[in-house]
């Protein structure tokens, strides 16, 4: 393993290996496995805990980073293959990610969906094409249709919260926001419960349910596990965990202004304390963040007892130390 | 003590020992204090001398430093409570604090005043509102009205150049600008000279005095040693320092344009040699920088003996390493 | 030693020293050389290679480093003298470069070509002026018409590829670009491949040769070895390297529309295969990059085996390393 792209390519023990050496990470946070190294990240869009994550616990564990923002401080990249490159980016990400892998030990890559295409973001094709051009340990900071670093961490949340693995009751609910947003959080999320072997139940409005083809894939991994349902009421009852997103719906995809219209009237998609009245008594509510408040979640919610949104960030530094050991193993594996 | 948000809040002989301190750091600069420590910095607002100084200063204490700026490579912040966060700002400080202080040992915010409202830009309560949500030790990068490492650093160069503490005479002078700027140096600097001893007196053309709340604050701090005139000659007669620095009319806040009109015949309001005519033979120039040229102080000045700009702004260097080494010695105080 | 600021001001042995340096860091890539050290890097202009492997190598060498970005994060650098500034830059390098030097090691500073008057440019005196600004030593991390860390690490890959110097054949060949380019690194090539004793050919269409004195500094270096054409063919028969650049024709510097015009029908100066044709059987292609594709350089020759333009930017990593041990060994000189 000297790539992390999705957390659906690792096994359940493999996964729980890693959780438990990031726990192990909580406990002693010091060490040298990334002694004399450098950590190259490349972010496409803008973040605020995957690069403080990345870079304190490059720190942490002996070793430095180096930042490179296109359109930013550096060049825009062009992604797409034999363009010819008269417009706006200066340079192509197969002379761009090469070069980094020069200088740095380990590149990590954020690189949001387009948002114009649905069928081209859910391929997600284009991150394990950059891993491709990267001949070292290689880290998906948020692709197109995933985010493995988040699956991770929230899945070491579910545990360090105890929520049963069997029977524990995961709730998926979109969410208001201004904008449609992409798939990468509530897919890797949703493939994350079924991975943990919970219930899954995927609450939205008239429209704005996860992609068809996301379902079946998801329904490969959890079979009737998952359920899907406009009922948030009927949704909720016995839930462990409320996660709320945003998410696009996808008969809109690519076109924002009447997708504006589709949603303006569910303003009412904001978690609050009386969507949890039939829910586990000490039902916890997580959200990857960055979170609107009042928007997809209220106040009562966030600075109540219900809230884990910090936990659940905090463990964003400490799953990925433990990716990074892992992929430093065998660099060149 | 775990924080460091402005000079008032420390006694005379407590700020003589940071001096100390930082001056035992021009010495010895590199130590072992922040070994395997994250410094989170976090400027809504630009910077040259504290990005800089606080990351080399990290440094040569043995730690690391993350740098965030919302809204450039990171999400836009909102900080005001309850808000319904339907527009710009994709986060609110009181996850992004929370989580950061997750992440990092000890946590630098800058946020600048607002500019629309005078009583609250002075109130200043922004800044402790966010080292409230930060459970780890935290600086105060500049606030709304305080700057209290330009303030140490300046405490610290008046020793340097033995200025007398008893019978000093520092002037504070209002220079033009092209935009009115926040009181934050200003006020923090004459609280400075008061608190150190010395003979304080600001001059300012009519209309452009500081906030009479703000004068009455340090009427507090130093009775009778602080005097406000219109007459340069008068002011700087006998002063062993100017310190140029433009500010807002109080009577015009959060209307530039109105302001602008008021001080397009002020443009004579740049430190000039002229002005020392009376003051001590050595008497010296100060500025916390950026300096615009020609504009608040002149080429004659700033290239000539009286100006100490670049001996004052690499007192920010020892003084914020010494913060920073006291803040750590007890950071759960 | 104590700055760099062009590969010219170095004899021939001097620089086959600093490329030996360099090579022996590609074997031993970690050392103490820059430990408790902090190297500052002042970047006008976006990055990629050179942010990467200044901060990769200053990290390898055991120190730190430091970014400051005017107007995106940092204040806007004003850097003519005299100047009243009242527009919208905040700050003199007069002052920021002094006080970066109080923070800092050892100092880059990339600063393009301004793009409006020839002279001005290819007189490059800005680089120098903000070189004596700064009592430490100084890195040109590119200026308006030199870029020496290139231009070194380029003379390393030609001794990595043993290129003969002594009648080794390098093609300096115009591109298209959509935008008029500086001359900083086509001169810099230009004279390093001279210095190193080749061949060198320029190569371009009528009206975009370099600027007539340039040729003369160029001529003084390399004498007859120096050949300009407008001839394709001719110009590559025999070569071991082509290398391609776009740069601005002299006659319309300033006046990027008119230039616009002429250059509109000279697309076809992408380099392909069928340049290659009377060159050495295994001739490379060489380009600083950032690298437009199928613009400045087609994709046939950029994925095949004639590119070694990512070995040319690692190099890039390896002599900045031997520059900034060089530079330390004697901070004061």
């Amino acid at each position: 393993m000297n790539r992390y792209l999705s957390l659906k390519s690792l096994s359940f023990d493999e996964i729980e290996d890693l959780v438990r050496l990031a726990q192990h990470l909580v406990r002693e946070p010091i060490n040298d496995s990334l002694k004399n190294k450098v950590v190259g990240l490349l972010f496409m869009n803008p973040s605020l805990r995957t690069l403080a994550s990345f870079q304190a616990g490059a720190s942490q564990l002996g070793g430095s980073s180096v930042v490179i923002q296109p359109g930013a401080g550096s060049w825009n990249l062009e992604t797409r293959d034999g363009v010819v490159m008269d417009g706006s980016a200066q340079e192509h990400i197969r002379e761009a990610i090469p070069v980094l892998a020069q200088y740095c030990d380990l590149l990590g890559i954020r690189c949001f969906a387009e948002g114009k295409d649905l069928d081209t973001d859910l391929d997600d094709a284009l991150m394990p094409k950059m891993a491709k051009l990267c001949p070292k340990p290689f880290i998906n900071m948020e692709s197109a249709a995933d985010h493995p670093c988040q699956a991770l961490a929230d899945w070491k949340l579910l545990n360090d919260l105890k929520v049963p693995k069997e029977g524990g009751k995961f709730v998926l609910s979109w969410a208001w926001h201004p904008r449609p947003l992409p798939y990468a959080v509530p897919l890797c999320v949703a493939s994350m419960a079924l991975l943990r072997g919970m219930e899954l139940t995927v609450v939205y409005p008239e429209g704005f349910g996860l992609p068809d083809r996301s379902i079946s894939e998801l329904r490969q991994i959890g079979g009737d596990r998952l359920k899907v349902t406009h009922h948030r009421e009927e949704a909720t009852e016995g839930a462990h965990i409320v996660y709320a997103k945003s998410w696009a719906a996808p008969e809109f995809y690519g076109r924002p202004s009447e997708e504006a219209e589709a949603r303006a009237s569910l303003r009412d998609w904001c978690l609050k304390e009386s969507w949890f009245a039939n829910a586990q008594r000490d039902a916890k509510a997580m959200h990857c963040l960055p979170v609107r408040r009042n928007v997809e979640i209220s106040d009562e919610i966030l600075d109540g007892p219900r809230s884990v949104v910090v936990q659940e960030a905090a463990n964003r530094l400490h799953v990925q130390k433990a990716v990074m050991m892992k992929l430093m193993e065998n660099p060149n594996a």
